[in-house]
């Protein structure tokens, strides 16, 4: 078997770059007999993996009983085998969870029935949902134990160390979810420890605050001990608040992490040695792992899952625009991570009927991934089968309308599955390409992780400004002649590229003074839509003032019909959030009220480099935004990429560094649409009036 | 010109049916030398009236100026006056509002800058936006006043009764949507009276209880006069609490009526007759037009407006399955107020230049509506022009992505136009053509309404069961051979069509006693998911008990995996909520919890109907879901309409009562689809093997 690794640009088999093409492929569905016949469809679509649960349900049926016998549908071993024959790499997903449409999602009967004390639970101690689990309860944990060294001692022969298949294994399954889809995070008293010296979140705050008074002073509160602290469902309506809630958030992902170190562990005492993985539920959610990467270290990986739609209450039935950038940001996140951006569950299908998944819709989705940085795929499910009696929630035939139907029929769909992994062949060198970027936007986990915990009292708040990064300036941009990156603020930050930071009116100190310090050196600074004057604990800390020079801000109460830049005109669909009213006299004014005149965009130089304060926030809405923005970018120096006269199709362009350039033109609307690209990055090239069909992201090599 | 009428099927014109096919066509922003030209663009693609707004701002640019002086951007007299030349309707909407993306939604910069006084507040009198004030202030209607005069002295001259264009009035626009997007419903006490015997609000609680007991009864208030009344913002925990949101909605909508009945008793008193109309803003908040169109009385059109999108913040960026069932809800509550379906904002572009509007999205969207029932239409934009300066929060130059661009150029969306044109030309029978329907769904204002003002204490909530009608049964049936129609269930019910009840707990005493007397006759009803034990006051009502002859219900707590049904096998993604625990001895058990046995579904004779009771309420997910549907309803009698083997080809059959039969299939989706289908109503016809495009909608002449 090819061995596989991996670093932040890709993957590597045996030391050779290349793509991880995985589907999900269900021993305990699929019909064994016709195992063999489903696996050479796959390699024939380009496949080189196969990826699995492993589930407890279906292997611990009764408590005590826990079954490796290579009975029908639990036949691991036997499929484990197959794969080494065909020269399938394998990763194995043995929970605890696996949710897979599976009853209890994936957890044995006997265990959700026989201990409702190892449920999650609310604030009050109430637990909130029969399968939902605290994930550290001693009890919960001793029962996953036994099965998962009882799974170890059947895998341990079949891990790539000892000439097998199996290259990865991961860690539960889209952690955090099964708690904060239906609830908020964790407040087990038995698992967090409440009121115990010793207790996880008591050992928390210690480790955070040293002293109780240190505690008091940053909750407001009135604790005698660490150990009497306990937590509220807090509101945020003041700093107190918010920050009770902050460190409610951060402890309840240092606890996920410990969870996920915790099965590491086990899997390292029963000899499985190799890569780990985990997947995020959602690109959004990317940010609640950063605890977790910490934690596990070097040889781990960090994929997230990236579905469009999966019932008819999501939000658009197909790959959109909106679904791109969602993307995008996802696989920033996971580059920010040092990950090279891989999509562990890639729709094979949908456990629903409706709405279809049909074939254009999923190539357009495999080739926008692939044109927004993707390195390594799974395809969740590549094909199903008929469930064990009453182990299934959807449906008992899990069918899922995949690439193989449950019948063993060829879906329409295989032939995005086909054509997606024949590109991937023809195009190798991508493995190891770049994404192109004219600009950097910088980021913080703190940021984006307040979406899920803000504070209202902030001069702007978090979840405002992830969607100001996200719908605004990510969505306008690429919209743009200049396709943004995205970068850590408190990483090196790269002086090429000019930085735009849109911030709620807090961030840390330590990325306040290394954007200062990247100006200072020569950097180009846009700062939006505010200066931030509190730190990531919501403590006083302005330290980017210095930059504008004394000038005088004011929050506005505008209604802006639209502001005014000289040589671009009216930029609509501005609002109006912080207005400079006292500017220094080497401010450069760069936009103004249409109507009024208060300054909201000016720029002035600091230090060897510029800073441009950027008063008023925007979702992207009219192109005079994205022209904007570009004459903006132009002033600090910026290079264009790649432009579209339609800019309602995104572009792409993935450079392997060598001369090699591939442009993705993406039309992800029902209609047709035309356009013209000149691409500038790397040598110009004009195409010109090109057409794409409904749902077509087309890849043209340079 | 000719004569416009309209009665519950449709448009008449001099007394011949046919579709009304409006364009919004502003004056103010057209320039006046291409009006001609584009005029005739519109004939020539079947149309054959036109809207536009009159703005206020426009009109009385300073307080006490009123022009209508032919000015530049101001001629609304000779637009009228070419109107008249190319023999186009007209339909005039004067405001006071017009929203339209002026600035001040229209109103004069001068009203709202100097009489803050008439703004809407929320409960502690409070405005929450400077433009968005208070319909009946009295200083509101006295500025309001002076305008409309002008106006009717202007218009008088043009309309129908005088030999003019003028065919229609519109009071105002989207009424409630200024209060009730950014706050709710309007506390202003000054408008509303609060503390004033004769006050509004004192009268609206006295005409409906008479005496301040009886108030203090339902409030659980302990008020000594109806004058002391005053609302607080509820939040419907405890039945008090629900009753008195309830009352103020009820109370707020009453005043949306007033409004809009006095901004008519204006024209009157002008002297400008015929009919008047007005445009709710989103098929869901039809409902909120009650009041209205009582007091409105005869003469009097609502129609609604149907955007797909509007920005990137829209659910969906196209018209989707979604869209054509809240379409379908919106017309077919038009049809129960007695009103032909009429769309009187139908997207004709997008004030967003993305997400853009395509023209497969808008041929589509056009055919869908017309599948469903459309008998009118005004596209809004049909074509727009240069902002008059400073007016337009969007843009300057309006354009819109109009059919005919603000340069005059031809849009590709006027492909989508023309085509459509042409097909209700020639199609002229369809004007007065009705769907047919195999089964109808019950409902009560009150309970659609209750999604605005539901009780937290009712067994299951109005919010809930607003959903499970829309998107749990017409999603289901539409995916089925059954098509569903809906139906007031305090109207007279047809006996022809089983009749299904999704319902909350609370229920009219009216409505209870009609369903109870309608299966007596030989009605056959489905009630889901609860008996509602309450009335529309959530006061103690429970009259269908009866139906189920003394079977013992009780609240289910399980987590179904599936039912089971004999003769259909599992149905999936149902959810628990009522099991019968008793059932007598003539019930017949329909569904059963598939693994543990739990009655949730059973029919039982009564009178000489049936009744079947559904304990389960359900998303529509998985096909097994129709399926169960068209056996059940199979059971109750119902004849098919029309079968697409593709469940998710929607279909919709119409029909003109003599014999003419024309079938839609919607594929509103983005990609490619196959179907076959059997149309049973009417004769049987087969037709096999129809491919779709993505986003069509096709029809057949049968």
């Amino acid at each position: 078997m090819k061995k596989l690794a991996f670093d932040e640009r890709g993957f590597t088999f045996d030391g050779k770059p290349g793509f991880l093409v995985s589907g999900e492929f269900h021993y305990f569905r699929v019909p064994e007999e016709d195992w063999a016949r489903r696996m050479d469809l796959f390699k024939e679509a380009g496949g080189n993996a196969l990826a699995t649960y492993v589930p407890w349900l279906i292997h611990e049926p009764e408590e005590g009983t826990i079954l490796f016998d290579r009975g029908e549908k639990r036949d691991l071993q036997g499929f484990l085998e197959l794969c080494r024959e065909k020269e399938l790499l394998v990763l194995l997903r043995p929970g605890p969870y696996q949710y897979s449409e599976l009853v209890n999602d994936g957890l044995p009967t006997w265990l959700i029935r026989n201990y409702p004390v190892i449920r999650a639970t609310d604030p009050a101690g109430k637990p909130f949902r029969d399968e939902s689990v605290s994930y550290l309860h001693p009890l919960f944990l001793e029962k996953a134990r036994k099965y998962y060294k009882a799974f170890a001692g059947v895998v341990r022969p079949y891990m790539a160390s000892n000439g097998g298949p199996v290259a990865m294994l991961q860690t539960d399954n889209e952690l955090s979810g099964i708690h904060m889809w239906f609830s908020g995070p964790d407040y087990n008293p038995e698992t967090m420890g409440f009121g115990k010296e010793d207790g996880r979140y008591a050992s928390f705050l210690r480790g955070k605050y040293g002293s109780v008074k240190a505690l008091n002073a940053a909750h407001g509160t009135a604790w005698t001990s660490f150990g009497e602290a306990k937590p509220e469902r807090e509101d945020g309506a003041s700093f107190f608040s918010a920050r009770r809630r902050k460190d409610y958030y951060d402890f309840y992902f240092s606890t996920v992490a410990e969870y996920s170190a915790l099965l590491a562990s086990w899997m390292r005492e029963d000899g499985l040695t190799g890569p780990i993985c985990h997947n995020s539920a959602n690109p959004r959610e990317n940010p609640r792992f950063r605890e977790t990467v910490e934690r596990m270290g070097k040889d781990f990986l960090l994929g997230s899952d990236h579905y469009y739609n999966l019932d008819a209450t999501w939000a658009q039935n197909s790959p959109t625009p909106q679904y791109a950038l969602k993307i995008l940001l996802g696989n920033e996140m996971l580059r920010a991570f040092g990950m090279p951006p891989t999509v562990l569950e890639m729709p094979g299908g949908s456990p629903s009927d409706t709405p279809p998944i049909l074939k254009e819709d999923l190539l357009a989705c495999y080739m926008t991934n692939l044109a927004l940085g993707l390195k390594g795929v799974n395809y969740y499910v590549y094909t199903g089968g008929p469930n064990y009696p009453g182990t299934g929630n959807t449906a008992d035939i899990y069918d899922y309308n995949a690439h193989i139907r449950a019948d063993g029929s060829k879906n329409e769909t295989y032939g995005a599955l086909f054509a997606f992994g024949r590109f991937l062949t023809e195009h190798a060198w991508l493995a190891r390409s770049r994404r192109a970027a004219s600009v950097n936007i910088g980021f913080e986990w703190e940021g984006i992780r307040s979406i899920d915990c803000d504070c209202e009292k902030l001069s702007y708040g978090g979840g405002k400004a992830g969607k100001l990064l996200e719908r605004g300036w990510l969505y306008a941009l690429m919209c743009s002649a200049c396709a943004p990156a995205m970068t850590l603020l408190t990483e090196e930050l790269d002086p090429e590229l000019p930085l735009v930071v849109p911030v709620s009116g807090a961030l840390s100190e330590a990325a306040q003074k290394n954007i200062l310090s990247f100006v200072e050196k020569g950097g180009k600074l846009i700062l939006t839509p505010v200066i931030p004057d509190r730190d990531q604990e919501f403590r006083p800390a302005d330290l980017l003032s210095p930059l504008f020079g004394g000038a005088v801000f004011k929050k506005s109460g505008k209604t802006l019909r639209a502001l005014f830049a000289e040589g671009v005109g009216c930029v609509y669909g501005m609002n109006a959030v912080t207005e400079a009213e006292a500017l220094p006299p080497d401010a450069e004014v760069l936009a103004r009220d249409a109507d009024g005149g208060a300054v909201f965009v000016f720029r002035r130089p600091f230090g060897k480099g510029q800073a441009v304060f950027f008063g008023a926030d925007f979702m992207m809405t009219s192109f005079t935004q994205p022209v904007f923005l570009e004459s903006l970018l132009a002033r600090l120096g910026a290079k264009k990429t790649a432009f579209s006269e339609n800019r309602n199709i995104f572009t792409s362009l993935l450079e392997d560094g060598e001369g090699r350039r591939m442009l993705f033109l993406m039309n992800l609307y029902s209609g047709r649409q035309r356009t013209s690209v000149r691409v500038t990055r790397g040598g110009e090239v004009l195409i010109e009036d090109i057409e794409l069909e409904p749902m077509e992201t087309k890849a043209i090599e340079l």
